[in-house]
């Protein structure tokens, strides 16, 4: 069953309430991550406890109030874990000389790493020797327990879409003195802050199909990474499929589905996070997620 | 702040109920994980929603029930991830000839993992083949959140100490063909019932020095890890410390501080779980954590 809404948000109001809502678009193809107080955005609020609930329990109320800043549309109460991909737009693992993994390369991010949009990712002591790095990716929202799934009802199980970006820690999961001799995917990528989500959630009835979404990265004005996410090697109904082998994907999780080439560790030079920096992931039909970077 | 509680348990009572409680032991060195319906052992019942508080909210009340059968202290809404160690018992990694790591290994369990003491660990279809194995471990439950704790004050922050057992998929973590060029610590090891934790919590206050802790794990009667926790190469406030570094370690979550050598997938020829097999993760002062096994 699908949520209620089409695009759902999580702002503070005018009148100073966080709230969750459905945004009374100016347009049709309006980015939700472009709004500030002066676009005096309206919304409807969202009520009920469980955001994806399609039966009533969850609704849009007929509330009208305006959007003074944009938060994330999750939280770590929200979302029990985050499911992510390594290794998985296939132009991206030709062009680095690598063998397609046989099975999707999984790792996991806890909910601690979550943040809004418009914000600060903060770097933590231990990263900030040339070493942090921004992943663009789109992300799928699991609307209700998963469970030994077929790739052929998988999507059924989506309640949305959203832009993430996998902060990560490049000397820290790959450099043999810290690391060890075993690349580590998960200390490493794990930082609070480290899993930026939005600008919205997008209801996925609304995407007819993920693969023709296209996906861009743009660090201080400069286009990063740009790829349909038809490139994906594993694609989103495979990967729920999978993920879902013998474990209970539950309502709520989030599936980060991986990132392509650009990212600032295979650039040459590398060109790393640093205090100042703008990030935006941007998705068609999804908006622009933009976060700066500060150290701690 | 310590719990109110010296060992916590989770138990279904003779009246049907499913409770918590302060276990009212026959003797001092009494093994909780030998509770049978026919121990006829009594428990206070636990009030409050904070297991862990220790102002009052939460206390052992002065109700005294009957366990009919003992469950794990934790579930999956008690816990919000599983933090564990790879490569971190001294003497095993010299054994097996490795290197030992400049820091500690790390990777995630989902909450989806916890399962109960003297229940049966489901080997999903995907890990039938050989490859399913035991991991005995010392388990510290965080008791209020950290950020950034000094090593010096790092067990401050432990409510409690259990036994679990990091059930892993030995193919799918190491095997090219199934895992690709670089070992998956996530997927393979992330099943649903893939981490029983039991039989108690014991508050960190009765364990004076969680490093003259013996830790053994016996399947199917034989005994095949046994090892003091002072072997680790990091020890419990090193691990605390190192963990929340920049990374929020929230109230209740799980670290599995790591498995001294003798898995299955060590010994020659390699042993893996089978249906039926008995295991056995017993530390002294906690008890001993019992689960079957059974193919999905």
């Amino acid at each position: 069953m699908s949520p209620t809404w089409q695009r759902l948000i999580r702002f503070e109001a005018t009148d100073g309430r966080v709230l969750r809502g459905e945004p009374i678009l100016p347009q049709e193809d309006f980015d939700l991550g472009t709004v500030t107080e002066d676009t005096k955005l309206q919304a409807k609020v969202i009520v009920g406890s469980d955001i994806y609930d399609g039966s009533g329990e969850s609704k849009v109320s007929d509330e009208v109030v305006q959007v003074k800043r944009l938060l994330g549309p999750l939280t770590a109460e929200d979302v029990d874990i985050l499911r992510c991909v390594g290794l998985n737009y296939a132009k991206h693992i030709k062009e680095a000389g690598r063998t397609p993994p046989p099975y999707p390369f999984i790792f996991f991010k806890p909910n601690t790493c979550i943040t809004d949009h418009d914000v600060d990712v903060v770097i933590p002591k231990i990263a900030q020797d040339d070493q942090a790095d921004y992943e663009g990716e789109l992300c799928i929202v699991i609307g209700e327990d998963a469970k030994d799934v077929p790739v052929e009802r998988a999507l059924d199980y989506v309640a949305a879409y959203t832009c993430g970006n996998d902060i990560s820690s490049r000397k820290l999961q790959r450099d043999p003195k810290l690391a060890g001799n075993v690349p580590q995917w998960g200390f490493s990528k794990g930082f609070d802050t480290y899993a930026p989500l939005g600008p919205c959630l997008i209801n996925a009835s609304l995407i007819k199909d993920p693969k023709k979404l296209l996906l861009k990265t743009i660090v201080d004005g400069e286009t990063r990474q740009e790829e349909y996410v038809e490139d994906l090697l594993f694609d989103c109904a495979y990967l729920i499929s999978y993920l879902s082998s013998g474990t209970t994907l539950r309502k709520g999780s989030v599936i980060m589905t991986g990132t392509p080439g650009g990212v600032g560790a295979g650039l040459k030079p590398p060109r790393y996070l640093v205090p100042g920096t703008e990030m935006k992931v941007s998705i068609s039909q999804v908006g622009t997620l933009t976060n700066g970077v500060r150290f701690a």
